[in-house]
């Protein structure tokens, strides 16, 4: 069993890793087939509805379910009660799964119902009873700061949930050296993930003692460790089981209460119970992402060298803990390894606030910092007169650096993928200048990212294993504990194991992910899932490979060295005559005196270490690196933003599957693109006012640029599976910096608030500094 | 990896291995929770039902489902014309899923049908159209072998589907050594599994190009293979779920079409599909128990040595070939190595005949041969003028014999288990005398039987593996392929693993059988279960104890020799308070750099080797042997027999769980009875009079002896798991012999046809030698 080993050096075996196969989950998705978790059918299934608070924050001074109770069809109206209450939260407990004493945002969870029929829970829900006394609340995180701000948890003062500060080489001596000093506030918003499917939960519990669940969670083993822990019950006694999961990016780690409601139905009941969040549940009580408030100031040479970087970061928790400190966290630190900085000290604040709590959404807390930080650099190349690409190029983070924070890169493709960006979009020399007359203006600009694969965290271990099964008929099941959200990690596991084991990729099955019969992984998070997840399947399948060539060898009594496996045929090297199937093979291995089943088991814990207390330290495994740039064309007079294009380049090490690397590129630019223009939970009082796909926009077909372009960079990680890295956050970081760079580019208006607004656009261009032209590529 | 090694030594370390812990599936089932395929729930499920033949031989000249197809709702009407038309069949492939141009028995599945509801398959059922043309048909075995018979299969000419001699030693020289020689004609009947849940399937289908099954089959892998082939699928196409199965005795091989059939019509229709059979379905077209007549001839000396035995063996096959060639086979050959026999020949006869075929039932072909031999005994005894007890006692099978087939016997406690049965029974001294007046006469017979534990037979494997998993929260998880039929291995796997980890029994789950997730097992058949899955299990845990003491001893800095399991905790021999639990072990083997689960992986085989050709050879890895008893009283107006108590005596080598042990004992005991006294599949002209539980009798409560007594013999097998063999079809056996043998001594009445009816007694009793007086203690 391998760990941290550099397992990339062979070549492929069988051409699968690198080849556009099509998903193994794809005819079953487009033919409406596979089945989801509000799918499940179980006999006499009871149906559960949640009753949430309407007010910011009040007491609950009285909570009658007596009426409700007596509804026909009723089986149980549960309150806080009914539970044990024991709060969960990964980092910070203070989320109970049905409120205690007080609510805190509008949508908290009050009761709960499961009944043999809707109308019967519908019904029940109404006749709730519920007295409230409304208490002061606070909605925006730098008022819940504030002395004399309402407190929302007694034993957090000042409304912090979390704070940190981290310090690197002396910022003051820093900016004494800089030429020119960038010092500007970004403030960022509250977004949500939009996944197809809402989050949904089927719950069995009855004599075995056991809680089954079928839910949309992105990770098995960790949803089941946190339900027990806040259900009292020892983890084994939940058995969960993922369905097919329409997307999660972040939204369905199960930090809210919908599951703890769900199990507690079942609890109580002793039967079934499903329960499914409307499209207003989600957006009045999922987890959005974090709204954050950074002040940057950044300090650079008259090269362009950046000497000092100074920020404060205000992350706006809502009402309660999901995993927000380690997202703030991310805002302070992540972006840190972009550039060769030395000298940098950074504030970070997670603030209670009356308002939908906030949590992890695709890039974590990182696209809010680079937003600022790549908005920085383009204003520094401006001071500077320098071009913005040339200034990245000059402060890029190289292969075999090790960064401020401690971060060994292994591989490094962000120059790469900077230049091959630039040529794409035609950056030099034909970088179109913006429209200097007309009401459309075009300009064109560029950002950089970077992100984890992965991140040492939990208990000193951030690795996965796999086991790796080769049936009688040569065909191959891959057990996996990561599952899959929808990202396509059952294809990379196919792709992997079938290049590993030198099988063709149809004969490969990845079965999903189940708390009983897969081994532990911790599932869909920190883009971690092919690069760690990946190497566990890669060393159980070739654990499996070696089970195979020693049955052969045994039969051809030859050498296990001088056999290779191509094409699902096992063969010797010099007399390729004699050779067998795998299916052959496997059959051998088992029909035998002595025989048995050909599994492998394979475990990889990636070369990373936790940080220090400092935050110093090389957390993860691997580093991505991506750029991204942005054409756009603005409409002057009504101060619209019509994206022309997007170029998006992609250090993803090796592209296992290029054409699902696209896919998530594709993807991550479009949610990029809704983050930097039109998507925006907007709150008034703690009310959400858009809480439908009518009057949240995400980015639809008609507002996709025509083109987006996908760049693979590919300079293979020594420690990635063939020397694949993450890849799925990543590429979101880039795509709002890009179009406020190219904004400025085409008209010279810098927006520093997302979302950029036609409405805050037309407003800046009104401003007197807007009139000034745009310096062509600078 | 250990083959077929010693594995018992080690004393337990838990003590949970010999305790009556309750059934891990005890509470669901009472309850009623527990799935059964029928209760397995998917969305739109079509209900499939089967056309069959009402004729026992006919030409199929028509089949018009044209009417049947446009009723509302019907999906998919199929008849052999939609089938791959590969016939079935573990031994000899004569079996299509639906009838091709001929049917041969009556319940042959001519069409099926799936519809959204059950009113509409019904419907079509009437309306498809066949057109037959009757044949002329045979229904007993010995005439369907005389010249001129009506043949079944063009391709098996005098009907005989399959035939085998052995011979050992010199019979003819034996027989001239033979001081008295018996020879008498054994007859013996159909009976049917009469397990609780008829066989039930739900088969789903779609774009993932998987059949997914959930099936009351006691063989998951085997059923898939045996699918696979008929179906024209890869196996590893066929997803198997093996659901609760409610009982099975060697009825849920699923060597009848039932299975085929519902696969076919989910492959048809693209959709899920459910199949439940009905009681008369049961009764007319799965594979009861194989009727045989036996001529045995055997020899003794004068103090009472078998010197010479002779048998023909014809047994009736009915339509088609189940695994009947290897139940004839056992019938012909395994009671041999319950004695010290040198000198035999055997021929048996596979033969077909127009009715429901036959197949495997609990004990296989061993109560037939059994009855015959162990009736044998008694009436030599009686002709030589030897206790029963002791003329069993000079003959019997003792440890380190090598049987005159070959057979290593390794632990043996046949003479333990005569003496015990003898000794509660109060055989020697205190064996009633007959009532020699008045109507009601008192008799006690004794017979006793061997099995096996596995057979090697399948491509020279007979063996299991396992996958130990240990939780972070201490939970074991045991994943096989076995699975549960109801028999119980699920409980004696946890109480293996509990044993060997040395982890309460509560904290070990055990897995559901499943192709895709669970390892590779041959599945229930053979009484192998136990002997050889638990192995697997041993082995696995044993791997998995490795891991454990290997973190603990490098967090304790210490040897893994000096540490030990207890109770789930983890201590250093010589320094006890350095402990830690299960749990915490477990949970440092994963959180660590380079952690993992703890995933243990056993694979097991036992010692045996197949046969030769003339059938030699040591086929099982270890033994078991028993005896019964059975006190009767016999009413000489009526020819009732009432049995008053038996006690049923089983060599188990060892006993994992006593309970369940004796459970399987007392169930064995009264299947036993209703085959010696009440239960028969009739038929009339092929048709079978009574398809249902009025008319079919098993004994119900009130037919069960006042007492039923259990006596478990543990010589500790050295190749067992901690010593166990296989149980579940050894007590069968001796239980009808034990009557015949109870009613001749009360009686003096020798009843050589099962089931001993009143009808039968009655008319024997009016016999001549039915007459003369029965001898006390012979």
């Amino acid at each position: 069993m391998s760990t941290g080993a550099r397992t990339v050096t062979a070549p492929g075996r069988s051409g699968v890793v690198g080849a556009r196969v099509p998903r193994v989950d794809g005819k079953e998705k487009v033919t409406g087939e596979a089945a989801y978790a509000a799918d499940i059918a179980l006999p006499r299934v009871l149906v559960g509805k949640v009753l949430r608070s309407p007010y910011p924050h009040a007491r609950l001074l009285r909570v009658d379910t007596s009426k409700a109770r007596r509804v026909p069809g009723v089986k149980a109206v549960i309150t806080a009660e009914d539970t044990p209450k024991i709060p969960h939260g990964l980092f910070v407990k203070d989320t109970y799964p049905l409120a205690l004493e007080r609510v805190r945002y509008v949508g908290d969870e009050v009761a709960a119902v499961a009944a043999a029929i809707e109308e019967a829970a519908s019904e029940a829900l109404e006749l709730i009873e519920v007295e409230y006394e409304e208490l002061p609340a606070v909605f925006d995180p730098l008022e819940a700061m504030a002395p004399g701000a309402p407190q929302l948890h007694a034993d957090r003062p000042g409304n912090i949930a979390y704070q940190l500060s981290v310090e690197r080489g002396d910022v003051e001596a820093g900016f004494r050296q800089a030429a020119h000093v960038i010092e500007e506030r970004f403030t960022t918003h509250a977004t949500y993930h939009a996944y197809l499917e809402p989050i949904a939960s089927v719950v069995s519990y009855g004599h075995t003692g056991k809680l089954t669940v079928w839910a949309s969670a992105q990770e098995p083993f960790m949803t089941q460790a946190e339900l027990a822990e806040a259900l009292h019950l020892p983890p084994s006694d939940i058995h969960f089981i993922q369905p097919h999961v329409g997307g999660a990016f972040g939204g369905k780690t199960m930090d809210d209460n919908h599951l703890y409601i769900s199990c507690l139905l079942a609890l109580k009941t002793r039967a079934a119970v499903k329960l499914v969040n409307t499209r207003e549940d989600e957006f009045v009580a999922s987890r959005p992402r974090v709204p954050t408030v950074i002040d940057l100031k950044v300090g650079f040479a008259g090269d362009g060298a950046i000497v000092a970087k100074e920020a404060r970061v205000v992350s706006d928790n809502g009402a309660y803990t999901s995993r927000t400190p380690v997202i703030m966290r991310t805002t302070c630190i992540r972006a840190d390894s972009l550039y060769r900085l030395q000298n940098l000290r950074t504030h970070g604040y997670l603030v209670y606030t009356n308002k939908i709590p906030t949590g992890s959404m695709r890039g974590f807390g990182n696209p809010q910092m680079h937003f600022a930080l790549e908005s920085v650099m383009d204003m520094a190349a401006r001071e500077l007169g320098m071009d913005p690409l040339a200034l990245r190029l000059r402060n890029a983070t190289q292969a075999g650096d090790v960064t401020v924070h401690g971060w060994r890169v292994a591989s490094c493709g962000l120059s790469e993928c900077l230049e091959r960006t630039a040529a794409e979009v035609g950056w030099r020399g034909a970088r179109p200048a913006p429209g200097a007359s007309g009401t459309k203006r075009r300009g064109v600009g560029l950002a950089c990212a970077t992100h984890v694969s992965g991140r040492r965290h939990f208990g000193n271990y951030d690795g996965s294993s796999a086991l790796v099964k080769v049936n009688e008929d040569g065909r191959v099941v891959v057990l996996s504990g990561e599952g899959d959200v929808g990202q396509g990690s059952r294809t990379i596991f196919a792709q992997i194991a079938a290049e590993e084991l030198g099988v063709p990729y149809e004969d490969v099955d990845v079965t999903m992910a189940d708390t009983e019969s897969t081994p532990f992984g911790m599932g869909s998070h920190a883009s971690k899932v092919t690069f760690v997840g990946g190497n566990a399947v890669r060393v159980a399948a070739a654990d499996a490979r070696r089970q195979l060539l020693e049955i052969t060898a045994r039969l051809f009594e030859a050498r296990a060295e001088d056999l290779a496996i191509q094409d699902g045929r096992i063969f010797h090297r010099e007399l390729p005559q004699r050779a067998l199937t795998v299916a052959e093979a496997a059959k051998a291995h088992i029909y035998r005196q002595g025989g048995e089943p050909v599994i492998g088991k394979g475990a990889w814990d990636p070369p990373s270490e936790l940080h220090d207390k400092t935050f110093y330290g090389n957390i993860s495994g691997a580093y991505p690196f991506g750029a991204c740039a942005a054409e756009v064309e603005v409409d002057v007079e009504s101060g619209e933003v019509k994206v022309l294009r997007i170029v998006s380049a992609a250090d993803v090490g090796r592209a296992i599957n290029p054409m699902l690397a696209e896919g998530q590129i594709e993807g991550g630019v479009i949610q990029g693109l809704g983050y930097a223009l039109c998507e925006e939970i907007r709150n008034e009082e703690g009310r959400v006012l858009n809480p439908n796909f009518s009057d949240y926009r995400i980015m639809a077909c008609e507002d996709i640029p025509v083109e987006v372009k996908a760049i693979l960079v590919e300079p293979v990680d020594p420690y990635g599976p063939f020397g694949a890295k993450g890849l799925g956050e990543l590429v979101v970081a880039p795509v709002a910096p890009a179009v406020a760079n190219a904004v400025a580019h085409a008209v010279g208006a810098r927006i520093t608030s997302l979302p950029i607004t036609a409405e805050k656009l037309f407003t800046a261009l009104r401003r007197p500094q807007a009139s000034r032209p745009a310096t062509p590529n600078r």
